[in-house]
């Protein structure tokens, strides 16, 4: 194995070294049959194997029920903003939408194509530092469905609890999806990029309750309707063979771990690593309220905009990669992922607490 | 390197040794930067520079001119039969299609969601065994565009030259792009899935005229308007980043055969072999017209189904794979793109020799 660099990338993001090996072996020769993974027709036995075994690992991982699909597709997470009121807004109805940051807005500004958007929580004005608490927001009667963005990789905020609703709730869990346990008959729908928490970049995880199949308008093209998808187990047409095969193989290293709980715990261990440094001293500022703190983005600010250039530059040179913070709300961002390892955070911590005192 | 098989598959297809060695390095390591390929960012410096090396490269082997744009996308080729008339077909509007296969008869379908279809030519009733000849069709009057699929996998026929025409040419050359030379400019739009002659599958490659971008109506959705693409290089969303890369890849290792004008020799020379097999004797018969023959997709039956069977089973065993032809017309089916090596093409003739000698 290689030197590594501790990978705080938001996604695509650092991946279980144990996999990069495995892929790459796969990838000459895949299971010594004298033929690259991805030269495999998506329909020979070998990849059909490859992609239901990825399937149904995250069956068991997520403990999904019977009555929801799992969908393989491409066009990343954003494509899933236009699908969803495409299959599942009718015209002239309305949908609720949670306002959280920047990915909810992009999937209000497509939902707005095809009807109504009741916005009923919007955190924009204090650059969403915080998600509902306790369901503090009305929805509207007869709204088709509550979407949500379950974690805002932008700016580290995190629905503790899901929102509660007498509709289909509808959440883009890109950013943190398989980091704990949930309740998928909960949800309407679940849909995920899979370059986070699951694989590379090249393919987006729906889950969908079969009875939501067939409402999709006759207008909607074949390859953006869910039933297209679903009759054909994610094969109507070529599917993104390498990513399928690469999630199956983040999927078997989670299984390994001990699963969505033991990941869990250890997530929540990583973050609360950082957390308590940063409310140990006034010299870093979290961004996120502590009431709406995400386990796997963790955003913070240092006292100018100076020391954080410096803070991110020197961290690089220790091998610590990835940290600048978005654009749009500056300084630090560490994204710690399932896959990120724990002593690249205690590596994190230790460097913030030298770093603070050769600048405070 | 390990044995190999000759891998026939239409696609996934076989790629050269030397793309998929350097994809295994670099997965694992890349460049030497303790960070795997697949775990970049697709906004670090690294992979940034990655894209533009397969555009430029691209843009080198096709000579494709500065007014066009060239756009890495996801959702196959077959998100683009509906994208074409979303973007392109104003209702109430008329477009060309010239059916020749399953793939035109699907984007024939979607067109229809949007406007009118002019079937200026349609060979079903020969089961697709050819295109047209010397442009040997009518198309309507004012329509948008004319759209052909250049060659047609499932059948195996391919336009030696390409329709010419009054209005934008817009081509489907998923199964035969960078296999000849060609004149972009005589096109508005070319698109091809990447995982025939260029790489895996998870992208399709689009190369369209910059004055097409702007006139997408306003109700079409961010993800699927050309425009939102160009504007932002391919990178308004996380791209299908292994698929870019290993399209580089594949493009580096083409340059250094030559070039597009050097591979198109072998081409003809490796079908040349295969068409002579069969025309040299009763027990082969091929399926397409003389003059439709494709150089990529060779598709030919024997005196009946059970020999097929037991041809196909034999190859297998001697090493020659996914020779088997697709459901709709049965027989045999040899794919030899340009990464399908010459050797392989002797292999199968010499094969078919004793096949028909022990055989007839």
């Amino acid at each position: 194995m290689p030197a590594r660099i501790y990978n705080f990338s938001p996604g695509p993001a650092t991946l279980p070294q144990e996999v990069l090996a495995q892929a790459a072996r796969d990838i000459v020769n895949f299971q010594d049959k004298g033929i690259g993974l991805i030269e495999l027709s998506h329909r020979s036995k070998e990849f059909m194997a490859v992609a239901q075994e990825t399937e149904d690992l995250l069956r068991e991982l997520m403990n999904i029920p019977d009555n929801y699909k799992v969908l393989f597709l491409q066009g990343g997470a954003s494509s899933q903003f236009a699908m969803i009121p495409m299959n599942l807004l009718r015209q002239g109805r309305t949908a609720t939408y949670l306002n959280t940051g920047t990915w909810s807005k992009k999937a209000v500004k497509e939902a707005k194509l095809f009807g109504d958007v009741d916005l009923a929580f919007d955190s924009s004005s204090t650059t969403f530092d915080c998600v509902p608490q306790d369901n503090n927001f009305h929805s509207a009667d007869g709204s088709e469905y509550l979407y949500f963005v379950s974690n805002n990789t932008i700016y580290g905020t995190q629905f503790r609890n899901f929102p509660e609703t007498g509709t289909n709730l509808i959440c883009d869990m890109s950013s943190d999806i398989l980091s704990r346990e949930l309740d998928v008959s909960q949800f309407a729908l679940i849909f995920a990029g899979a370059q986070k928490n699951m694989g590379p970049a090249g393919c987006a995880v729906v889950i969908i309750r079969d009875d939501l199949l067939a409402g999709c308008p006759d207008s909607v093209p074949t390859m953006f309707r869910y039933q297209t998808h679903a009759d054909k187990g994610s094969m109507f047409n070529t599917p993104p063979c390498f990513a399928i095969y690469a999630i199956g193989l983040v999927l078997k290293w989670l299984r390994d771990q001990g699963g969505v709980a033991a990941i869990a715990e250890l997530n929540c261990k990583k973050a609360a690593l950082i957390y308590d440094m940063i409310d140990s001293t006034e010299f870093y500022r979290g961004h996120a309220q502590v009431s709406s703190r995400s386990t796997m983005n963790i955003t913070f600010n240092l006292p100018s905009p100076e020391l954080e250039a410096k803070f991110t530059g020197e961290a690089t040179e220790q091998g610590l990669d990835g940290l600048k913070g978005h654009r749009s709300i500056g300084g630090i961002r560490a994204s710690i992922y399932n896959a990120f390892p724990y002593e690249g955070v205690e590596k994190l911590v230790n460097f913030m607490k030298d770093f603070e005192k050769q600048n405070s």
